[in-house]
């Protein structure tokens, strides 16, 4: 399954009782399908708040339905903030989490008042500006492959911290200003956070981003990030940037 | 006042008993600002579910706050979906209405499935691929000064069905690819349909959008458009198109 959902509304991806999760939503909907009970495994978990664009998971089931007739009826039995974008069949040795090769994540900002309504669900509200030509210096300290034991928050039990960064980036963008009421070139850009690797550690996008807004509005020099990387330790780095900026954007996986 | 507002959750800007309107939420956060009832007048009222990236209204009272300190205290009893962008001090004869020079609305469409779960509130979904190419060749039509009575609901008391319409573009758009699940060039752009007038008749835009989806969709040809112009009569028209596609982008005054 390839899903891209709004979390806004969910205890995140983990089936939780009680609560409205995104396995949750897919499970009952499968089942509504497919007539017997399944479990859904994504890729990752996804915490509580945070979307995604292109979210990957499995399942298994007995069915003569074509994949195309099972994604249309899945499709149909979902809630409307969650969509399910592709279907198709896996051969059995197949793992959504271990074959996983490379994730991308993106982080938004808004770092000039006012927010607009558009926003607030999607971007961390920040009301200093930030610098993100100092975020993008500090950020390439972090590319590559390091241990990220730093930015890792507990709560995970990953036997290695080691991870490779293949690409960590902080641009300015354009392209939410459709739904921008500032006009463009006068603040109406938001801050885009794009990072992909090789794996990622518990809440290592939102630690990153955590510690690059510390640097980006001047409370840290560019060379600190170094520093946190070195010191493998979770104090070291920036606080955690909250959920709901954050977006799954894709998840690869070998041919 | 300057305001952006996400409509979703509004039955309409116009204050209504019993039911959340933005009306009634501005007027509630300035009367608790200054201390005595007030009376909010926008350059026209938005349906429910209608937003808006730049509607001005107006309001009197007597306060010697500074109107920086007036907007930052009433912006901070507003509800997070009613951003409050400016404030400023006009003339006694300054009417929102009446002088009212321009106003520019927006309207966003998905014609390709799937739809993501970042849109679904903010664009109109269609199941089939519209001719953007087509659409903008009806729309040259309605370009000019005309009488558009054909594109005006019934329920409003307007002496006058003649309007200007100074601009009416029709744009594939990939402004909004941040949060579309889907990769650029291919059908992760939107349809943006931008439309500037001296005044805008009742659902007019969103007459006019219904309209040109009948071309763009292939079930009328694009001469249709100039036929519904002249028979001056709105059951010549198309649907009227659904309101959470529409934004109010801008209202002009003179200087």
């Amino acid at each position: 399954l390839t899903l891209a959902y709004d979390g806004t509304h969910y205890a995140g991806w983990q089936w939780q009782p009680q609560l409205a999760t995104v396995q949750g939503a897919l499970e009952k909907a499968i089942q509504r399908v497919v007539a017997n009970p399944v479990r859904v495994v994504a890729s990752g978990r996804t915490d509580a708040g945070v979307h995604a664009l292109g979210q990957v998971a499995q399942f298994s089931c007995d069915t003569q339905l074509p994949t195309e007739v099972l994604q249309r009826a899945i499709a149909a039995y979902l809630p409307l903030d969650v969509v399910l974008l592709g279907l198709s069949e896996v051969p059995p040795e197949f793992h959504a989490i271990r074959d996983a090769r490379r994730k991308r994540y993106r982080y938004l900002i808004v770092d000039n008042q006012p927010i607009g309504p558009f926003e607030r669900l999607y971007a961390w509200q920040l009301r200093t500006a930030l610098s993100d030509e100092n975020m993008t210096r500090a950020a390439a300290t972090l590319i590559g492959k390091h241990d990220f034991a730093s930015f890792e928050s507990s709560g995970s039990e990953r036997a290695s911290t080691v991870r490779t960064v293949l690409e960590l980036s902080v641009a300015r963008t354009e392209h939410w200003r459709l739904l921008s009421p500032r006009p463009v070139g006068q603040g109406g850009e938001l801050l885009s956070i794009e990072i992909e690797a090789d794996g990622f550690l518990y809440n290592m996008v939102r630690n990153i981003v955590g510690t690059l807004v510390e640097v980006g509005r001047g409370a840290k020099p560019v060379e600190w990030v170094a520093e946190v990387l070195l010191a493998k330790n979770r104090q070291a780095a920036g606080p955690t940037a909250p959920p709901h900026g954050l977006f799954l954007v894709r998840v690869d996986y070998d041919e």
